[in-house]
């Protein structure tokens, strides 16, 4: 492997720098770190001491906090076919689809609504919901696609932010067929409902 | 005055260090400041420069930056007042209502948004969204009260994202009356509809 080189004397012993074991510890430190502290209070130095390996590591496998945290987001389905498989079934239960969907990978998968989170603070709209939610209002063929993916985004962006970032009561703690339940309705609404303009 | 001194050498001539025009363009500069890099990357210095005081001021004058953003995202109208126009009209359209205030004092008023953006990185509900949900959901008499609150805190706050802090497109451009249009069915039904376990 050309990234492979001999660890430096200063790394912890015991484990090889370019290993494999290595490059995944520290995504999944990374995972935590950014779960616990969003990604602005997330450090390089805090991932390093989750995965017992040192910060300069880090830098040598990622280059950057930024390039880390890249790394540590991407989904584990592409964002196309994550909108797909909500949009396979009943027009009529979409919503409800999506909101399942979303709450399962957000438990599965943390950095998806940590990116969330840091879209705010970024002031960027977060890469992958974004084509998530344009895929979808184009695949159901509804008239203002782009409107009706931004009115979601702003409903799935509050609903992670209540539960996961913020935890807001009783949202936080009630259980995910009860989040579907409540927001089915509304992201139903938004992707298929009559808006003004229609 | 008690707080009225001598202005130090070091501050710019001209004002007098105590007097209201000074705490009172401190204010105005601290809404612009933060307004433009939100609360996190705002600072003093920033604050300082805008009011064309010395930062040394400031701190005279508020404390800190966090006693500083305290003042200045004093509502216009109290949380209670506020939601009690809300709630003041026909059940059927409080949703609209809702939509159209909050749009209002966010415009109005940007440390409105801004403290819903700050409640995103510091990771706590915003204290006057808070009581005026839950004043708007008790006056209601609706079943759930804090439930219902929590699910319009998780629209509204998604909306004043959208709109403010990352400028998602539609939402961004389109006119409030528009927003007022697409978001009043989904508050309402936060607000009033059925929901499980009514």
């Amino acid at each position: 492997m050309a990234t492979t080189r001999q660890a430096p004397n200063r790394l912890r012993p015991g484990r090889t720098a370019g290993s494999p074991h290595n490059r995944d510890a520290i995504l999944t430190a990374a995972k935590q770190e950014f779960a616990a502290h969003g990604f602005d209070l997330a450090t390089v130095r805090g991932v390093a001491r989750r995965a017992k390996v040192d910060p300069a590591l880090i830098y040598h496998y990622f280059g950057s906090k930024n390039e880390l945290f890249s790394e540590v987001i991407r989904l584990p389905v592409g964002p196309r076919e994550f909108a797909l498989q909500v949009v396979a079934g009943p027009t009529k239960s979409v919503g409800e689809r999506l909101a399942r969907h979303a709450l399962e990978l957000w438990n599965a998968h943390p950095p998806a609504w940590i990116e969330l989170v840091h879209s705010v603070t970024s002031r960027q709209e977060a890469v992958s919901p974004r084509i998530v939610l344009d895929t979808i209002t184009k695949a159901l063929g509804v008239p203002q696609p782009r409107l009706r993916a931004s009115l979601v985004y702003s409903q799935i962006i509050g609903l992670a932010l209540a539960k996961f970032a913020i935890g807001i009561e009783p949202i936080s703690s009630v259980t995910d067929e009860e989040l579907v339940a409540f927001y089915a309705p509304t992201l139903q609404r938004h992707l298929t409902g009559h808006l003004p303009g229609d």
